[in-house]
């Protein structure tokens, strides 16, 4: 990252650029990447155990755009909160993450092979190493967050251990790839607002409770974790559009799966229901919302702006 | 449970017989399916959410010995806890239980159809369901534990949140259980160390954080947390030894689950190393070695050491 332009932009308070964003977007992933490196646990052990951690790693490590962890970070450094604990609660946020994809990529669930262009785990190891894997990665989760590392107040621990449970539980994410099961199973098509609420469970719960980690970490008040939730909602939203463009606007070399998916399995996006067209218009209109929620914040929210920007406007 | 007789038996500081055990051991049970029965999300939502929770139910509700809560709620008993918050941490490690046993009965894993005489989640719903309720089981584990309402202090919560993490996660139970899968497919059995170690993975990590964690909600002094601690695991490892005594020696009807199963997979276990009657006798030393752990509590701790006995003496 060029650290004079960057500095210079901050000082001009002006929105950053598409390509300064992917700097900063880059340089938080590079942060969590190294602190996931040190947390997961060494290939060691047993037959079977070498395997397990093996898998988590590569669930884990390498891959991905890290929004998850830049959110928690981000949005920590602007509560205040020193880089090491962010990337914490990043890593935290980013091991749950990894987690729900090695599950929902097995056969008996979305059943896909590859994943940013490489083997899934259960083609590379097994089922079982995949069942595991996701396991250990939750369980990891929770052990980063409730660990004094993390936070020194017991309280703010228990309180990140809390809303990551519940917005990956059978109220969050684990809820929300039910219904998405569920909706495809019935092969009725859910209809707008049971489309929001399917992807406010499945990945919106847990792009929420990134940023607000964020927040919890800098025992900000209560007002302003209310509005950096509003913010992750309306840009969980917005990535979720994005998402649903992609596959059908965007090639499998661009995005690194296989696009056309979701129309073949015949799931309800938000472009079936907006098209092209009204969904692009939507994804533009949250992202006004997303920033208007951090109004308060002054310049300094510039990052967490183009964040929003950039979740719509990605090619990947 | 007859509470005269009871208090006689208190009184007298006399260990109890095996019926008045039976009865302290349901009456905790009782309690925590209670527990359970009100934490657990109710049989609501859209198509595929329904089935998730009547799934997370289905899996927690109305089966086992409870053991596990047993130790959290009669630990916690001993050190002055109120029983709510216990009932609160037995629920929580019975979630986590009962999430290890839904993985654990997939194809991909053990491929069991009956759990407890009834079919397993797989069976019942399907694989992706099984999957599902296992995740949610396991955010729910935490999410009960991370509440205000399980312990005032958030040092408290965050702390029952840490260790049962550790003791579930890659170097616990999940740990266990891949190296118990990399063993049977290595096919070359694990020597004494080896077995004893897949135990004190695979079930005593659990076993011994249940009870750590009425400790912990005792806020007692680490040296108690310590001798609390050493008991949980001699008794670990004395009711894994009597597992697979029973899995030689028991029956399919008063196990409620398929027998001879270890020994057809090729699995070692404690009787192939050690002989029926070894197994026996180092099981009664264990009971022994737990007891005198918990000689310092005098004789308020007749349940506890009526729970070693147990163990090694049930039929199922």
């Amino acid at each position: 990252m060029d650290e004079t332009r960057e500095s210079a932009a901050a000082a001009a308070g002006a929105p950053i650029g598409t390509m300064e964003f992917a700097a900063v977007l880059s340089a938080h992933a590079a942060r969590v990447e190294d602190e996931l490196a040190r947390l997961l646990p060494a290939e060691g052990g047993g037959a079977g155990e070498a395997e397990l951690c093996a898998a988590m790693r590569y669930a884990t490590l390498g891959g991905g755009k890290r929004l998850r962890a830049f959110l928690a970070m981000e949005v920590g450094r602007l509560c205040g909160v020193p880089e090491a604990r962010a990337a914490r609660a990043g890593a935290a946020v980013e091991c749950l993450h990894a987690y729900s994809l090695v599950h929902d990529d097995m056969p008996c669930m979305d059943d896909d092979a590859l994943r940013r262009g490489k083997p899934t785990v259960h083609v590379k190891w097994s089922e079982a190493t995949a069942v595991l894997a996701g396991d250990g990665l939750q369980a990891m989760a929770f052990e980063i967050l409730a660990d004094p590392a993390t936070h020194p107040s017991g309280d703010v621990r228990a309180r990140l251990c809390l809303r990551l449970a519940q917005a990956s539980g059978a109220a969050g994410m684990v809820g929300g790839q039910a219904l998405d099961l569920g909706a495809e199973a019935a092969a009725v098509p859910l209809d707008a607002a049971g489309v929001k609420r399917l992807q406010l469970l499945k990945t919106g719960a847990l792009i929420e409770v990134a940023a607000e980690m964020g927040a919890i970490l800098g025992e900000v008040p209560e007002a302003t974790v209310a509005h950096i939730r509003a913010y992750a909602r309306a840009l969980g939203e917005a990535f979720q559009i994005a998402d649903d463009l992609l596959d059908v606007t965007g090639s499998e070399a661009e995005t690194g799966k296989a696009v056309g998916k979701d129309a073949g399995a015949g799931k309800a996006t938000f472009v079936d229901i907006l098209g092209i067209e009204g969904a692009r218009a939507r994804a533009g209109e949250l992202v006004r919302e997303a920033a208007a929620e951090l109004a308060f914040l002054g310049p300094q929210a510039r990052h967490l702006e183009s964040a929003a920007r950039f979740t719509v406007e990605r090619r990947s």
